[in-house]
């Protein structure tokens, strides 16, 4: 038999691979698995052990129930069916634009004014039911809105934040590119000043919101200064394509872009005049580490929610999988973490409300606080064994989700680094001159 | 405004949303990131740092290159966008057909005869790009071919065996049921004799390959003797049905499938006569557990071939990753790994060579390897930053395809309390009695 | 050569075997490695990253200020001679006593009257420099002397509470039995009802300051009611012995004994009439395992001050050690869980104070503190490299002193059991009936 | 009351504080813990699960039980008493001579010319028991004799190797020095050639051994040529003091010494002439890697076997502790890794056996079974609750021998990036120029 035939033998094969059963639309996982509810229904909050709803005011209280009950409601009904399918759930977005929370800490332009704790409590009550939505809403935010409100002129503030606010816009922000991700500084997107504006010209990369995103903050390196300065550029820019990211395996609702700008042209009046050099992107990077640092507190949260139901639930042997020691271990072991995040994430926002937050303390929380809720969502996952690996109940989806958190807004090395640096006096970013071999 | 209003404004704006770029194809990942390459050229394997390829015979060493020649030429290239779309890769049948490792250790019946040894490296060396085609092989081959083998009659192994062999026809093997994973034994499928045959009644779930398997082999409790009984069910039963388990974070490519059998009718010459007891399930998963270890192994190469070029690749701080202190280290526990798991897994095969193999040993071999590949896998993730989210840079669909495989065959957990019964004489796999409570 | 002939040989060899400058006083440390300090010298406190004094009132913050100078100056330079040579510090009583820590919350009768917060980070001072020092104290105040205050009459209490707050007199509690450790509440020493008090017939285990207390706080089995009773016993009383439990690898100053008592008769006076059953030990164990959880917090502190200060002082490859990553990395892992543990512990006092403290609570904060702070003394020890091993240095004296504490006062695995029964609501401390085998 | 007069009260309750049973002897632990048997009467070996010895050649196998036979019936009883008192055990070095492994793979000059395996072995069974006594051949054998054997003249053989491989004379290994330990290539004593012979000047740390060795094997730096060269001196030359290192946490029975040579003069003859640079140590140091690797597999083995034993004898809540499901896991982890780690020190013999071992793979070979081995005696240590503090029940002391091994003959992160750098290419174990901060 030739390749050839065999190759006919397979398309004939292929043909008769698929049964008669073949198509037939996939079992909701209620049916095919009663024995344990799906998160399409969100198990009750029972992380709190602690009791730190003390710690917050009522008026985060109130805010934290609100966006509780919205998310449970809204997302969890149909996470699966998105996260699975890697798109954006557009039909979320009045409802994410409900809750109020867009602008965060932002004063005035229509923004909620929020404490940094309550802004925090609220991305964690997201983060719970789906990372991904609270991912879409940081980035919008913290980043965009953030560095819009901090570098902006007074006109750029009251043109872009209301509609923001109101996510009736929906925004990015662009600094990471193909060559320099943990070495941002040193990116090579260039500014050039022309008349009557500036010509962009460069690549960016993992833009989140990119590909739908009605305004780009971008960040370029000004080729007389050769500082960093700041853009407001529009949807459908010329020169501008940006296309999505595929294949991701965590936060898979988030619209990651590659964004090429071939010589596009940004007025004057989209110049943020506040972004003269790297380090004004660091007022923005602190408030916004410390939010993201609050995405895994929500996820180990939510994790830790469904653990603790599906053990009462599913039973084996005889006895509801609680009743195991090796169970609850670890399942004590994740309430342990999540107190322990919880804390930090707390104790992190009242020293940025005090003024006296400094970048070490924010990156030793985003860094400490994601690797215990690796630590976490990895025993939630062996907890919920084969049920585990399905993004129905919830785990699975945490568990991959977390790993491009882990990684982003500084990995944990880097954010180590940065700590390690402030409380040495020594920076140890760069490996050693590549140099001859030493004799060890 | 009303809620109707709102949906409506909604609707516009989800078409404002899509820009007009949205909808261009990603860009291939060689053109976005050309910093390092991706996996669909996949990189050599460099992980033999003790030079193990001395501990094969040279037909082992021959089947061992023949199989990763293949894989990575065949495999490679196409493996991120079926395991993206959770899709089964028909058109590689005909490829791992031309491997001849179906059947595996079985002799005669058109099937290979390979050494156990052999067997093994030939599933790591096709987990080792991906893990989703070995266990595929694995259910077909080491699951059902081998229950036919070893609990088939002579006219049984003569009718299925050669075209298994072959791939013409594929096979799937049902244990699990929805209410009985690790607890296997106590499986509720009813076997009630009738004249000329047996009708089943039952359900399975998780059962790899079984949306498209001709053939499936189910076990079900015989009605009379409440003994486990073993049958042949065609695909297309009348009262069959199978559809695939969608949400899946790992194993994509693997179609497992939820099989309800409502009165199937199972002629006598169908029924597998060797299988009368659980017990007789045992003399299969003994081996296939070996396998099933192999295929952690195999993956943890792969992952440390990718992330050995990937260091070597991409630059930050003007240097290679791997000039980094904190890179080499993770590097070098992810190889001492890899050397200490290959030995385990090569002494399992010798101990069953020799006969001597115990469900202890195998369970040991496959939990502690499981649990050391989960560790390497995750350092593999964070050592590849962003891209290490990308399935395109294979690390990030291994962390996935890991998963699975650390919950079947027999948890993490479960294993353990094997070979802990084994060792202490003390079974504990069943907790208390629901006791009242203790003073504690 | 005969075997006596060859034992000959080996006297003289053993004579030889002693140089002329055998038996030379050892170098103090300071004179045999000079380029780094050892902690008689006690490293500045730099752990509060958090600014956690915020957190306290005045009056702790200033006697957490007190017990730190005096712990510095009186306990470090003496420690490393006491704990190598596993002898209680007697010196250190009036210096101890000078600190008005003992009687901890109790008020009245000489006692201060502290908050449990200022209680506990008095203890937590004590630790960092010495845990020895700590437990000593542990043991006579959070035990014995709460045990008489809350079970006492309000006589024993005029009685013995005022010299014990003094240190004049020092107390032990017994309740721990060779047959019974983690199963505390099955204790099999007897108290017999006779004419004008009890017999006690037993024997205890791991009784720390039993060698030379005063006043023994005992537990004992009511052989009428079949409850638990306490009582107060005087060292030297008829049919007592108490001898040493030599070979500690951890906290070697503490003086653990084993406790032989021999028809030793109590007057009806010493016994503490609100100990009527095991329950009643309660009250004392959870305050007391919140101070006990406070000590891994302390140690941990003293641990990470050695380290920041070690790692700036001692060179090699031309740079300090805290200029290279690994180390970076890992003094920020430990700073990072310092900060963790210190919340918690914090928290756990607050609660508390509320009065909502549940046993869940208290054994979660024991298990989850003292499981990172092994994990962080285990990266101290690392970071030390050779003089890790030497007690001069802290570090290894912290490294084993913590393992008693991981286990006493509930070991790690029974405090998650206990927290796991809270969450859960199932107990699962007892295995499964020592059952026939399992098919698995 | 003054200070004075509080100090006088302190004198007196000194005193009081002696009650009238202080002093009496401690119970010998079997009598005070007769639930459990200690390891002076040593647990039968159970560790090897996977049969290695069947790896094993006939004369390996005889010398292995041979060894294990002497050093459980020789060192076990007495090893406790030693250990506490940090004394080197002088009565067991007959013992250990009759062994006959002093010398190990040397051939002739009345060394036994065993298998690197063999020796190998040989060192694992004496740790197995007691790693000060495995660390007191090593440093005489591995280090000192094959110094003399790979570089000494044929007259220095002759002359000293005979007596060194009876015990008749002892030996250390000086390399290390205050200001350099990890990076041993930059020590600075010096060695001055005058007439007839060399002046060494300089210190020594840490040299096991030293404080009563005959021959001191000494490395300086030839104030001529700046390259390193190595020296036997003799015990009691003039200028030599040897005082022993005291406070250490683990391998208390071996004596280190600090070496203080003050213009020490060595004649010509005791100059040995193959050490003409770092280099020349590399080839000893490959030897005794391995070996050193041998002895956490040693000293694992050990601690499995004791917790074997003890899981099975101690009860608590009405079964032996080894029906605990959580202590099952733990002693199964244990298992797996003494059967991985056996594994790798086996292959690790094969390779130098095959003479093609590199540095990389020694140090892979070190620091993994160092890691397994920490985490492995962790577990045992947890394991025995309280008794795992007591060195009488083995695994508290060979908790605290770990420690030293983990880091001596390189540290963890020292012997990573040895492997690192081989596997990568770049050397990394310099830390950045102290540069000016970067914009992190």
């Amino acid at each position: 038999m030739t390749i050839d035939a065999k190759m006919n033998r397979q398309d004939d094969k292929d043909k008769n691979a698929r049964s008669s059963y073949f198509g037939l639309p996939a079992l909701d996982v209620s049916v095919a698995f009663p024995q344990a509810t799906s998160a399409s229904s969100f198990p009750p909050s029972v992380s709190d052990f602690y009791q730190f709803n003390d710690l917050l005011t009522p008026e985060e209280q109130a805010l934290r129930k609100k966006v509780r009950q919205c998310v449970e409601k809204e997302v969890a009904p149909i996470m699966t069916k998105y996260w699975e399918k890697a798109e954006f759930p557009f039909e979320l977005v009045p409802k994410l634009a409900n809750l109020g929370v867009a602008g965060g800490t932002i004063k005035g332009y229509g923004c909620p004014g929020l404490t940094i704790t309550g802004s925090a409590i609220a991305v964690a009550e997201v983060a719970r039911v789906d990372a991904s939505c609270s991912t879409f809403i940081l980035v919008h935010s913290s980043l965009a809105m953030l560095t819009i409100a901090l570098c902006g002129s007074e006109e750029q503030k009251q043109k872009y934040l209301p509609s923001l606010a109101k996510f009736d816009t929906v925004a990015c922000w662009g600094l990471t590119e193909p060559e320099n991700g943990s070495d941002a500084s040193g990116l090579r997107t260039t500014a050039t000043k022309v008349e009557g504006g500036w010509v962009i010209e460069g690549r960016k990369r993992w833009i989140g919101n990119s590909t739908f995103a009605d305004i780009l903050v971008i960040f370029a390196r000004n080729t007389i200064t050769n500082e960093i300065n700041g853009f407001i550029i529009k949807k459908n820019a010329p020169g501008l394509t940006v296309t999505k990211i595929e294949n991701k395996i965590g936060l898979r609702m988030v619209q990651n872009g590659d964004i090429v700008m071939n010589k596009v042209f940004v007025p004057d009046e989209d110049r943020l005049v506040g972004v003269n050099s790297f380090k004004d992107t660091n007022k923005v990077l602190a408030v916004s580490r410390v939010m993201v640092a609050w995405q895994p507190i929500g996820i180990a949260m939510g994790v830790y929610d469904m653990c603790h139901r599906y053990l009462k639930e599913r039973e084996q042997f005889g006895a509801p999988l609680a009743a195991f020691q090796l169970n609850q271990q670890k399942l004590v072991l994740m309430l342990g973490n999540v107190q322990a995040m919880f804390l930090i994430g707390w104790r992190l926002c009242k020293l940025y409300e005090k003024g006296t937050m400094t970048p070490g303390q924010a990156s030793l929380g985003k860094s400490w606080i994601t690797l215990r809720a690796r630590e976490t969502v990895a025993l939630g996952r062996e907890l919920l064994g084969g049920n585990g690996i399905l993004s129905d109940f919830l785990v699975a989806k945490a568990f991959c989700d977390l790993e491009p958190i882990y990684t982003y807004e500084g990995t944990y090395d880097i954010n180590t680094l940065v700590t390690g640096r402030e409380i040495t006096g020594v920076a140890s970013f760069k490996p050693a001159a590549l140099a001859k071999r030493s004799r060890l």
